[in-house]
């Protein structure tokens, strides 16, 4: 059995929890938290909240540590600090910040002896995957990613921040007739506001100017202002009902000419649609942890991404179940 | 410069040519053919046309020796017998037999210091990988893999054999409402007829009994007997004007569940529309040639799967700047 610890228990780390009780060969030996552990409640039967300072007494019963905070502030202290003690997967999602963040987790891997995957979930991890293999295959080519239809949580967070508004669910929603015409092959150059259109659903207080909202949503720049937006003002009510998911998704299209004369084209497309963001984001999670405990036990030490991985080790399978059941 | 022998000149040959043209850290070094080297004409400016048995001289010349032969009986002989001189790559698709092969592949590359990859393309290979990452991400769930719209030589060249036919194009394509269904998240239980449906464009010779051949095309057992299959007789011209072409594609797609009461569903899914299925397929075994030339010269050596390779070995990027750009 691999033995799981999570990290933070926000919507990650209860995505996290789910992915392990749906793998059989593992098993979560416990939850850390910085909140009182006592105001803590898991899903799973007999697992044990502790509060983040038990942890370090625990490096002999958590065969990998699975991090759960957010790319701003928690993950570049936390992994290399947990990566000096542990085997650790996050999901580490600030692109520009990628190679800064692996430096310091690979120096404390590599002087611990640990193995650590960072970035990794569907975007970046699946979708960068895709990117990479499609681009290896195809070199003559062009890439799009396109997100959604899906909750986008720090554009949710920048409306609730206008006065007025209560609460708001942002959607991110590809433009149909744009990837149709990228999955048409014909490598279209498209704008921002060509590729994606925003969906707010806002719920006002009372008395709140809702032209006023409207306005400072769509004008909002970086968030909305190079987008087309839509906003619905909605009830508590309706926001509860109709908008309590996490759902998200999106495709990856990479489009590329063969041939002497470029005379054929091809298009290779990866699409999710989830459900729940978070639980899928912990189903890749859990399978690369997986790949953390084997390549450990290895002595493959130091941080790696989820390109540095050989598919097999995702899998319980051995090589031969592999080549006879999913070659 | 990685340097690249190709070994059969048939349509897949011809496909890794044109993918070796498209990689700029790549040199194709030389065509081997069983034919009479003088009547095999090459379309890369001044790659030379050897005789098969010229190759054994030409150890220091070659890097990866691509093998373009047929699964049935060329390859069982032919990877194991030139993976004791040279790393190779093939594309050996006899799925049952895929285990058998790797041990004679395995042992010869071990005895040899090679490095060898097996059934590698699009499927066996893309769709492999596809199948093989979705399912160690949602380990509750099921997959489903249709073909086309795309070419079979298998299913025309069975039609050529039917007295009376002079030329055939079959093509197998995905029953749309089965797809729908799938990407819809629903797990249906899909019979063979209800994945697939066939089309074949058919030439007759002169005064053959049309209605005769048509259902001995449609009642051929394994071949066309357990699918709807539409039969259209067509003009050697109107052959030739419209179906030259060798297109194909489909869908790897898994659907699985997660949640402590499996109430979220994810739909993954991996789609190749191809123009032509050699040069797709050529253009993924160049991929996989330049992660054979770096496993070997780091004296990984053996026979490898498409699932036994990081996915980093396949880009001429370093891991500097996959992380920096692709990540």
């Amino acid at each position: 059995m691999i033995k799981i610890g999570i990290f933070g228990y926000g919507n990650l780390g209860r995505g996290v929890e789910c992915a392990v009780a749906k793998n059989k060969d593992m098993e979560l030996v416990g939850v850390f938290t910085r909140r009182n552990p006592e105001s803590v409640k898991v899903r799973t039967p007999g697992v044990q909240v502790y509060h983040e300072s038990a942890i370090e007494g625990m490096k002999d019963e958590i065969d990998v540590l699975i991090l759960c905070g957010g790319s701003a502030t928690d993950l570049p202290v936390q992994t290399p600090k947990y990566a000096s003690m542990f085997s650790v997967v996050d999901s580490f999602d600030t692109h520009a910040r990628i190679p800064e963040h692996f430096a310091h987790v690979d120096a404390a891997a590599k002087a611990a002896g640990t193995t650590c995957i960072i970035s990794c979930g569907w975007d970046p991890g699946m979708f960068s995957l895709n990117r990479l293999y499609a681009n290896c295959i195809l070199p003559d080519g062009k890439d799009y990613t396109f997100w959604g239809k899906g909750v986008s949580q720090g554009h949710s967070d920048a409306v609730r921040r206008i006065e007025g508004v209560k609460d708001c669910r942002q959607y991110t929603i590809p433009v149909e007739s744009a990837l149709e015409a990228v999955r048409a092959g014909k490598q279209p150059e498209l704008t921002t506001r060509e590729k994606h259109e925003r969906e707010c659903f806002v719920v006002a207080e009372e008395g709140a100017d809702l032209a006023r909202i409207e306005n400072e949503i769509k004008t909002m720049p970086n968030y909305f202002s190079d987008y087309n937006t839509t906003v619905h003002f909605i009830t508590e009510e309706e926001m509860k009902r109709d908008h309590s998911g996490l759902p998200h998704g999106g495709s990856v299209i990479r489009t590329g000419v063969t041939g002497m004369n470029d005379e054929h084209t091809h298009v290779v497309e990866y699409t999710l649609k989830l459900d729940s963001n978070p639980e899928f984001t912990g189903s890749v999670i859990a399978a690369y942890a997986r790949a953390v405990a084997r390549l450990n036990k290895e002595g493959q030490t130091g941080c790696k991404t989820v390109f540095d991985i050989a598919p097999a080790y995702l899998s319980d399978l051995s090589g031969e179940e592999l080549c006879a059941h999913l070659l």
